[in-house]
C-alpha cells in the first residue's frame, strides 16, 4: 500500500502518519518528491489501516497495491481452472453451453426441452424452480417439485442440470437435485448465500451484479473460495449502464479481463445481456470469438406462453440447434471445442 | 397498456394481436394512425401479457400505463405515511434524524456515542451489529451481543435504535433489539428478506439499491407493504455512476420525485451517498432543503480507529452537533420542524 | 403519439388537452381505460407539442411512436447502405479494415506503417493529424502537413486514407487530402461540424459519444445525410460505464441493433474501446463475430514512443498482421469477406 | 509519479523501467516490498512517459500523484476567484440567479421576461439565441438578432446577460452583445471552442458535459484560463445515469468538490439538472443549501408555448419569484447573500 500525501504536507504530519503505520508493525519506505511524499508501507496490511491513514491530515490519497481477493486470482493459481461434473469439462479449452427454459413449468415442458437441448449438442440443462422477481405480484417459480422435474429430465436425457438458489436455507435441496447451483445477479454480494455455497460440494456459476466491478466479482467468488470450494465459474449477464434500448449492456471485455485476473471459467449470457430474442445469436458468437468458457442460454419451445416474461429473449429451438452448429465451427478458430457429451453417466 | 405496431403491419397481424388481448377477457381500443396502430387495453394486465405481446410479430413496442406497485403509490394513498414509534414522529412534517457509528464495537462505545447523540437533539440512534462487507477477509460485525449493547445504550439515553438486519433468519432477533430495522442496499431485492419484514411488526428503512431505479424501489416496498407491514420508509444513498471521486453519487431530485410517486417518508444517507466526511455537512444541509423527511448520519468518536473502515465518513461529535443545530434553523425554511425527542417513552 | 392521462384526471383537461391537438391540425382518437385515459395523435407531431402537452394538467407520460430519424432508418431504405470509394467497398457483406497509428508523426513513420498495413491484408489508412486532448498542456497534433503525410503514405501503398476533422473551418483541408472523414467521440453533437460533413463530398465515419445512446446516435447521422451526404458510417467505440478497468465498455450488442434500426454500415473501434492492448486482439473477433461491418485499429511499429500515449492500445505490427489472418478466417462464418485491396486506383 | 510492478517482476525488468525513467532526467525512488517493487518518480512528468511506462514488461499500474491542470486549481489559487461584472459580484459569499427564457423569442418576450427576472431579485438575464437540439428537424435558435434583442433587454432593466456560445466563430459577436458567455454540456470538450474563449474578454460559465468526471471538466477550464481568461465559472447541470425519470442526474456533491478542489465560482442549473418544473424549486434550494455561489434557472412567461419544448422546465414567473424570496432566506444560512443588483451601470 501507498499512502500519498497532500502538496506541502508539514514534517510534523508525515511523521505523524508513519508513526501510525510503525504502530501497526510494517516498514516504511519513504519517497519525498518535489512537492509531495510518498510513504510506501512493506508487509501485509489490514483494511482498517487503509482507512485510518486516507483520513489522517496531510494525506490526500492510499493506493491499494495488492489486490484484495488470493484464491481467485491468477497470481495464486496460474493455470486454468477446469471444472469436470460427471465426466463434462468446464474451463481451459472446453466449451460448455447450457440451455434451457427460464422457469420449469411442467415434468412436460422440461422434459420435451431437455430432448432438444441434447439434441443440439449442449451438455447442461438450464431452469428456474424458484424465481427472482422485481415485484412482489409476479409468478415466483413452482419451487421444490421444479427441482425434481428438472433433476428427472436431466438424467432421462443425459444433461448435467444447472438452477438458480436464492437464499441459504435452500441450498442443500437445491444441491440436491441439480449439478451446478446458481448465484443470481442480484444475490452476487448476498454474503450469508455465498458463505452457504462454499460448502454446498456443488460448482457454482457466479453472475456478475448488474452493477458490479470485476473487483467485486472476484472478491465475491473469494467468498465461496475461502469456504472450501473451488469450482466456482464467473458469469458475465450484462450490465447497467444509460443505454436502455437493451435491458442490459452486454460487456463482453469482461471475458478476456476476467480470464487475465483470473483462473475461474467465464462464462456468457447473451438472453439476459441483452434482453432481446434477435440479439442472443449474435452476442452468443461474439462471446465465443471473444473467448468465453460456455454459454448460457435461454431456449423455450413456446416462448410466448412462457410462464416468467423472459420468453421475449428465449430462443426457438431451432434457432438454437442452428446457433450451435455454428458455434462448433467457430469454436476451433479460437483455441476451443465443445465438451464432450459422451462421457456422462447417469446419476 | 398499450401496444404500438410497427410501420406497416399488415392487418392480419394486428388481429391475430387483437385475439391474443381478447382471449384474457380484455377489452381493445384502436387507434389507427398514418403508419402504425395503437392498440390499447383496458382493464387488469397480466405481466406475463405484457411481455408475450411485446414479442409477436408486428409488435413495436409496448407501453405499460399503470404502475407495477399499488400499496406504496400516492394515487394509493393520497397523504403522507406518518410513522409513530414510541411518539417520535417520522414522515410528514418531522424531521427525524438517526445518528451513531458504523458498527457496534463495545458497550462503552455504543453508550458515550449514544449520549451525543441524544445531546445533538438526535432521536435515533444508528448502529451496525451485522455488517456487510465486500470482501471475505474483512470484519463482519460483532453480532447478537452487539444488538443487545445498542439497545441498553437507546434505553438509557432515550432513545429510538435502528439496525441492518441482513438475511430471514435474523429478522426476528434484529426487531427483538430493536425499533427499526433496516435493508441494506445490496440486499434491496433479496425478496426473501422483504417478504419476511412484511410480518416483523417493526418499522422499516429501505435503502435504495446503488443501482436500482424509482421504480425498482417502490417495487422493493411494496413486498414488504404487501406483507401486511405499512411502516416504512424509502433512503436515499448513492447510486452507481461513472464519477468516482465519491464513493456515490448522492442522487437528491430521489427526494422530491419519491415523495410525488409515494405517501412513504424518504430518509437522505449523505455519508454512505458521498463516502468522504467533509461532504458530509453540505449534503444533509442540501438534503433537507431538497425536502427530505429525515436524516442517517454515521457520527464517531474516534472515527480513525473503527472497526470497519468507515471511519473516513463519519463525522466527529462536535461536527455532528453543529450540524444538527444548523440544521433545526434550515428546517422551518421548508417547512419541517424537528422530531420531538420529549415522548420518548422508556422500553 | 400518445398522451397517458393521470389517474382520475376530470373530463375537462381531457377536453382541454384535445383541443391543444385538435388545434394543431391533428386528428385524436380516444381510448378510455378503467382509471386513465389514452389519447393517440394521427398526423405528423412538432415535437414542441410533444413537450407541451406532456406539461399540461392531467397528463402523465407521453410517448413518442415514430422515430426522430428518418434518412437514417431501415425503414426508409430497406436495403444495406455499401459505400463504395476508389473500388473499396463498405457495408453489406465487406468486411473493410482501417489501420494505423492513433497520430501521423512523420513522413518515415506513416511511410513504414502504411506498408505493414497494406501487407496485413487491410484497406484503409488510419492517422490523426489533429488530436483533440482532455488537458490543454498535452500534443495536439501536427496538423496539416500530418494531412499531406497520410494521404502520400496511402498513395503509395495503394490504401484509402481516413483522419479526423475536429472543427467546421477544417472540414475542406481534411477533404482534400483524405478519403474518409472522421468525427471524434467529443464531436458526435457538434452540429455545426455535422452540418458542414453534409457537404464535404466525401463519406464520413461518425463515432459514437461516449455517453449517446443508439438514438442520440442516429440522430447525429440524420444531420450528415440531411446535409445531402449519404456516405455515413456508425462507429461503436465504447461508452463510459461504472466499470474502470477498462478506458472505456465495448458496447458490442450496438453493432446487431444499429444494423436492425439503420441500413448504415457499422464499424468497431476495439482499440479506444477498450484502451489495452491485450484486449484489441479477442473483441476485435467479437466484433466481427457480432456482424461489424469493418473495425478501426490502432497500430504502430514503436508504441511505446508514440506522441500521444496512446500507444498503450496499439497493437505492434504482427500482432495487427496475425490478427487479420484470424479475421480472414473467421469473417466467412458470419456471412462477411475482406474487402478488395486490388480495385484502388492510385489518385 | 508511482510505477507498481506486477507480482515477482524479474530484476532486469526493473531495470529496464528504470533506465526509460532516468533517460527522461528524472530522479528514481524505489520501495521493494514483499512482492511488489514500487517506483516513485521525482520532478514533472510528460504524460507521454506515463503511458510509456504503463504498458512496459513488469508494469502493474501507474498512479498519478499531481493533479492535470494547475490554474484551475485550489492549490495554485487558495482564495476563492470573485468574478466582477459591472458590479455583479459571482463567487465567494455572493450569490448569483441568473433567470430567463430557453431561447430567445421575440423583442417583446425577452423584454416582458427580462422585467419579471430583475422584479424578482436577479441579476442576469438567461436566453439562447443559438441553440443545439440533437435532431436536425427542430427549431434551431434565431441567431444574432436574439442576441441584440436580448443586450437592449438587459440593458433597459439593469441586467447582465449571458448566453450560449456554440462555435468559435461566433465568440465575437457573442463577445459583443452579452455580458457573459455559456459553453453548453455537449461542447465542454470542444477543444477549438475553450481556446477561443481564452481570449474573449468576457466571463465564461462552463456547463459540465452530461458524463464528464470533476477532473475533465477542472481540464476544460484549465483550457480557457491558460488562454488568459481568468473568469471561468464551473456548471452542475446533472449527469446521464441509469435513472431516465428525471432527464439527468443533478450532483449536488459536485458543488463542494469543486470548490474543495478549485477556487472558481460553481453554478447550478436545476433546470436542465432534472428537466421537470417541479423539481427545480426543490432542487434550487438544495444547491444554494449545497454551497453554490449560483443558480441558473429557466423561467417563461408562457411555458406551454416556448418555442424549444424545454418549457417544461420553465418556471413559471410567480414561482420563480416565490423561489427567490425563499432563497434569500436560505442564503445567510450557509454564508451566503445575493449579489447586489444595484451597482449595475448601464452599457
Amino acid at each position: 500500500m501507498i499512502v500519498i500525501t497532500s502538496n506541502q504536507t508539514p514534517e510534523e504530519q508525515i511523521n505523524d502518519i508513519i508513526a501510525v503505520i510503525e504502530k501497526e508493525g510494517l516498514q516504511v519506505h519513504l519517497s519525498k518528491g518535489s512537492d509531495r511524499t510518498v510513504i510506501g508501507l512493506v508487509g501485509s496490511v489490514n483494511p482498517k489501516l487503509a482507512e485510518h491513514l486516507r483520513q489522517m491530515k496531510g494525506v490526500e490519497n492510499v493506493v491499494k497495491i495488492s489486490k484484495s481477493y488470493k484464491l481467485a486470482s491468477r497470481d495464486f493459481h496460474p493455470d486454468d481452472t477446469v471444472i469436470e461434473v460427471k465426466g463434462v469439462k468446464i474451463g481451459g479449452e472446453h466449451l460448455a453451453i447450457m440451455g434451457g427454459p427460464c422457469a420449469v413449468e411442467s415434468p412436460e415442458q422440461i422434459d420435451e426441452i431437455a430432448k432438444l437441448v441434447k439434441a443440439a449438442g449442449a451438455q447442461i440443462l438450464r431452469g428456474g424452480a424458484f424465481k427472482p422477481r422485481t415485484g412482489p405480484y409476479s409468478f415466483q417459480g413452482i419451487g421444490v417439485e421444479g427441482l425434481k422435474m428438472m433433476a428427472e429430465a436431466g438424467e432421462r436425457h443425459g444433461l448435467l442440470t444447472i438452477t438458480e438458489v436464492m437464499t441459504p436455507e435452500y441450498v442443500d435441496v437445491c444441491a440436491e437435485y441439480a449439478d451446478i447451483l446458481q448465484v443470481g445477479t442480484r444475490n452476487m454480494q448476498n454474503f450469508d448465500l455465498l458463505r452457504a455455497l462454499g460448502t454446498c460440494g456443488r460448482p457454482v456459476l457466479l453472475k456478475r451484479g448488474f452493477s458490479a466491478t470485476y473487483d467485486e466479482l472476484l472478491n465475491a467468488a473469494e467468498y465461496i473460495l475461502a469456504g472450501g470450494n473451488r469450482d466456482v465459474m464467473l458469469c458475465e449477464r450484462g450490465i447497467r449502464t444509460f443505454e436502455t434500448y437493451t435491458r442490459n449492456t452486454l460487456d463482453l471485455s469482461a471475458i478476456p479481463v476476467l480470464q487475465g485476473l483470473s483462473h475461474l471459467p467465464v462464462i456468457s449470457d447473451p438472453s439476459h445481456g441483452t434482453g432481446r430474442r434477435e440479439l442472443v445469436e449474435p452476442m452468443a458468437k461474439a462471446s465465443v470469438a471473444a473467448g468465453a468458457n460456455g454459454l448460457i442460454i435461454e431456449m423455450h419451445t413456446d416462448p410466448d406462453n412462457s410462464m416468467t416474461g423472459d420468453g421475449v429473449q428465449s430462443l426457438f429451438p431451432d434457432q438454437f440447434s442452428n446457433l450451435l452448429q455454428d458455434l462448433e465451427k467457430l469454436a476451433p478458430l479460437v483455441g476451443k471445442k465443445f465438451s464432450t457429451q459422451e462421457a456422462i453417466t447417469i446419476k
